[in-house]
C-alpha cells in the first residue's frame, strides 16, 4: 500500500488530498515537525532530504510534489486526474505545478523559513517584506489564466493542478504574503475546491480549518 | 519544428544540450537578456514569465525545464533518454530535476540575482554568504547517489538527468557557489559529460568554455 509521509497543514497535503481523489489505499503517515521528525534517522532513511512529502511505494521512495503527482498519474490513468495520453497537455499541468514550486512555493519560505536563505535580523525583515509584491506578481500570472472563466486551473476538467493551487491559494488568504481580494477568479477557484467530498475529508483528516 | 528559446550559459543549456541528444530538429533562438529582450512584448507574448527556458511546440509553449524534458522524453521514447515506459523510474527522475530545479537552482540564485529576493545591500551580502554551505548541503545528497561508481546519475544509462547536473556542477565550479572539490564523483561525472559529442556541439553554439 503507498504511504505518504505529511506534515500537517504543509504542502504535502497537495498529494494527501490527489491520493484520496484517486480513492486509492494509502496510509497517511504524520512527520511531527514540532518534535523534529523529519530530521530523526528513522525519516532520514526514508527521505534523506529531511522534508515532506515523499511517498513510500513498493519499488521505493518518491520526493518533490510534480514527481509524486507524475507518478500518480501514471499509475491511475482510469481517474483521469491528468492527462496521461496527450504529451502536451501533461506537459503544460507540470508546468503549472513547477511554477508554484519553483516560484510561489519558494518565495513563501521566505516567511516561514528566512533562516534558510541567509542568517542575521536584518535579512530577515528584509526577506519578508519582499514577499507580498513577489507573491501578487506570481499569482497575477495565474489569476490571468483563470480569466477566461474556466471552472479549473486547465479547464473542464478538474486536475491535480487544482488542489496544487488551492493549498497554495489558502496559505495567500493569511493575509501576510499577498493580497487574496486582487485576485477574484482564484478565490472563487479555491471555493469550488473548498467544496469537494475528497477535499473536506483531507482537510478533517488533518484538522485544518481552511 | 521546435523552437527552443534561451539565454546563452543560462539554465537554458539543458533542455538545448537534450535536444542535440535527441537528434530532433530544432532551432535556438537567443533571448538575449543584455539587451532586456526577456522583458520586451514580443518575447512575453511567447512566455508571459519573462523567462527562459521556453520550447515553441505546434500545440503552444511549454516553459520549466522538468516540464520540457518530460515533454521531450514522451515524444522522443526512442531515443532513451528518459524510462518513459516506467512510471516509478521516470518519477525517480523527474524527481531528482525537481530537486536541482528548487534548491539548487534557487540556492544559486541568491548570488545572480539576491534583488529577487531582498532589497538592501546588507540583505544582499547576507543572501551571497550563505549560498556555499548551503548548495554544499545539497551537492552532498547527489555525490552520495553517485558514490556507488555509477557512470550516470540513475546507473548505467545516460538520460537527460545528466546534462542536468553537469550544468549546475559547471556553474559549482566557479567555486563562488560552494567548493567543488568535495564532491570528486559529482567531479568526475561532469567530465564524462563533457566528453559527449552533442554536449560539445552544444558548448560551441553557445561558445561556452566549460
Amino acid at each position: 500500500m503507498l504511504k505518504l509521509f505529511y506534515m500537517t497543514g504543509a504542502c504535502s497535503v497537495v498529494p494527501h488530498i490527489v491520493l484520496e481523489e484517486l480513492g486509492v489505499p494509502y496510509e497517511a503517515i504524520l512527520v511531527d515537525f514540532a518534535k523534529g521528525e523529519q530530521l530523526k534517522p528513522e525519516y532520514l532513511a526514508i527521505n534523506p532530504k529531511g522534508r515532506i512529502p515523499a511517498l513510500a511505494t513498493e519499488r521505493g521512495v518518491i520526493t518533490e510534489i510534480p514527481a509524486i503527482l507524475g507518478y500518480l498519474a501514471n499509475i491511475c490513468p482510469a481517474a483521469r486526474l491528468a492527462p496521461v495520453d496527450d504529451a502536451f497537455a501533461f506537459a503544460q499541468m507540470q508546468s503549472f505545478h513547477m511554477y508554484i514550486a519553483t516560484t510561489i512555493h519558494v518565495t513563501f519560505r521566505q516567511i516561514s523559513r528566512p533562516e534558510a536563505f541567509a542568517d542575521g535580523e536584518q535579512a530577515k525583515v528584509a526577506l519578508k517584506a519582499k514577499v507580498p509584491a513577489a507573491a501578487n506578481g506570481y499569482f497575477s500570472v495565474i489569476e490571468q489564466q483563470l480569466a477566461d472563466g474556466r471552472e479549473w486551473v486547465h479547464g473542464d476538467s478538474y486536475s491535480m493542478s487544482d488542489p496544487y493551487l488551492f493549498t497554495f491559494a489558502s496559505y495567500l488568504e493569511r493575509g501576510d504574503r499577498g493580497n487574496p481580494e486582487l485576485f477574484p477568479h482564484i478565490r472563487a477557484h479555491r471555493q469550488r475546491v473548498l467544496q469537494r467530498p475528497a477535499v473536506r475529508r483531507v482537510l478533517e483528516a488533518e484538522g485544518l480549518d481552511w
